[in-house]
């Protein structure tokens, strides 16, 4: 069987890892990077992330033309920052996708059009839904490196889609499980990386970890909020695909939202942030898309909104933080 | 207005600062330590625990006898650990509690009798619980010495009880709020603890930042497995109350319940990881007592199944680890 990898980044390294633990799949991987990919096809690690790794060319072959990585394939995982989507797939038309299955490992929504990946993928290359799923949970790319036991839920409208999947992404230290709330998880990976960069925002302020329980707890009431009116559906979301997930980015010292928003708490611009990070935090876009889509939902939505103020409108950031601390308990 | 505050720890120390700050109120407490005491009247500092704290003697008095520090007060809030509850509220009988209203600060069960602590006062001192209330709330004390915004809700059958209380709690840098539910907050504080301790287990065997999500997501499903089966109500579980006061505690590097775990995770007996702590970590009597409960309850409960394998049935750690391993997801 063969999958397609599309994105170079540390979340598509491991995944790649993962993958390669099954001796039914042969993984054809794309990536914009020319000399990562001769890297891997010579070295056999990936230059930039994981870097300790190393895939088997018999089981990993590596490519720089995203027509040529998805050929033959039966299932394309998705795994660049949302805001390239589009730039990375732009070689790709109608026909790539046919009959093939789609799994996002994407945790954002697409900037200009404020499109969850799958709504994206849907109206761009008429990939329906049931034919899609998500990759959530709990999971930092660097533990699985080191085949730290980690736990990851598929997600999709069509279960067998999603359990034939997790089946395939079981290994010795990643246990999965396959649940139908695809927009649910998806809308939960969006808010967690909000969620981190305005916990980021406080601790720059100087909240400590009292205030960020309470913080990651009222995020947990908003994403609930959110669920109900723009995707409701039966769910527990204390399972691992969506506290968990909140959890370990929430709490990561290394997740770049977070350290994005620790600079900006610190008194740092937006600008200064982005290039003292040499990147774009996937949060910063989540904010803009998620307020912008709030115009019309109306959620209650304290957390998102602190953000927006603090990174969008400019406003002090002191005023924002105390009208914040009333609006939360 | 007096209040009387049982403890001489860091959590009875920081409850004492907050109330301090309210102009209304005056605060006998009470301690073991004779020295401490001393120490406090002369010096107005608690020497062992949150020491850069000053206490003026206009508003705190200090006290050895137990019957002293009670005299006359409205209030009395115990914050003891539960294993010493007992012991230190021997010299007081049935008067004592007449009229007046009870607060536990206590996340812990008493030991012998497997009771929660507001069904000991209850019992033993015929206090009905609509004048008990417990605090529950992410908070570690240390952060109050350093007045870091922090967030407590105050838990009572007399919802006037626990409002009231609220109020006198309020201040600069707390927050409070105030629910109905004394046994939710007062059986989630207990599971903390044990999760906490849990968590620690399995850091010492080598588990991550990615099972740690896990394992904090699952505990979430346990408790609310436990919640409804011995104490069914509408509750908010992803309230500060609950989830926030099992971040607080299985996040923090300094949770003496994490730490002790720790240290079993590595191999240390627990003979051995007591002596080098110099105490015993609350959890590790929870554990036995809601173990024992279930025994009548029959709740699923994995992860307070591990961690009394692994304390008190001294199983094989690594057996124990993939079993629980296997249960969660």
């Amino acid at each position: 069987m063969k999958v397609s990898v599309i994105g170079g980044g540390s979340w598509a390294t491991a995944i790649v890892k993962i993958l390669s633990e099954n001796s039914r799949i042969n993984i054809r991987w794309w990536m914009r990077n020319a000399d990562a990919v001769e890297h891997i096809r010579k070295l056999h690690h990936n230059p930039k992330y994981l870097s300790s790794v190393e895939f088997h060319p018999s089981k990993v072959k590596a490519y720089h033309k995203i027509k040529d990585a998805v050929k033959g394939s039966e299932i394309i995982i998705l795994a660049v920052p949302a805001a390239f989507l589009a730039e990375s797939l732009n070689d790709l038309s109608l026909k790539h996708f046919e009959n093939k299955a789609v799994i996002s490992a994407i945790k954002g929504m697409i900037p200009e059009t404020h499109q969850l990946v799958t709504d994206f993928i849907k109206e761009k290359y008429q990939v329906p839904l049931e034919r899609q799923a998500a990759i959530a949970g709990p999971c930092h790319a660097e533990e699985v490196a080191f085949e730290k036991n980690s736990y990851l839920t598929i997600a999709s409208p069509d279960i067998s889609l999603a359990e034939n999947f997790a089946d395939l992404m079981n290994c010795r230290y990643v246990r999965t499980s396959a649940i139908s709330d695809l927009y649910g998880v998806e809308y939960t990976a969006v808010m967690k990386n909000i969620v981190a960069l305005a916990c980021g925002i406080t601790h720059g302020l100087g909240a400590g970890d009292n205030f960020q329980a309470v913080m990651v707890s009222n995020a947990m009431l908003e994403i609930k909020r959110l669920l109900s009116a723009v995707a409701p559906a039966e769910r527990e979301l204390n399972a691992s695909a969506y506290l968990g997930d909140l959890l370990v980015t929430a709490y990561s010292q290394f997740s770049r939202n977070r350290s994005f928003g620790n600079m900006i708490g610190r008194g740092y611009s937006v600008k200064t942030a982005q290039l003292e990070m040499n990147m774009i935090a996937e949060g910063y876009y989540a904010v803009k898309s998620i307020a912008k889509l709030n115009e019309q939902w109306q959620i209650d939505m304290p957390i998102t909104r602190f953000a927006h103020a603090v990174l969008y409108e400019k406003n002090s950031l002191k005023k924002e933080f105390n009208s914040l601390k009333n609006s939360l308990f």
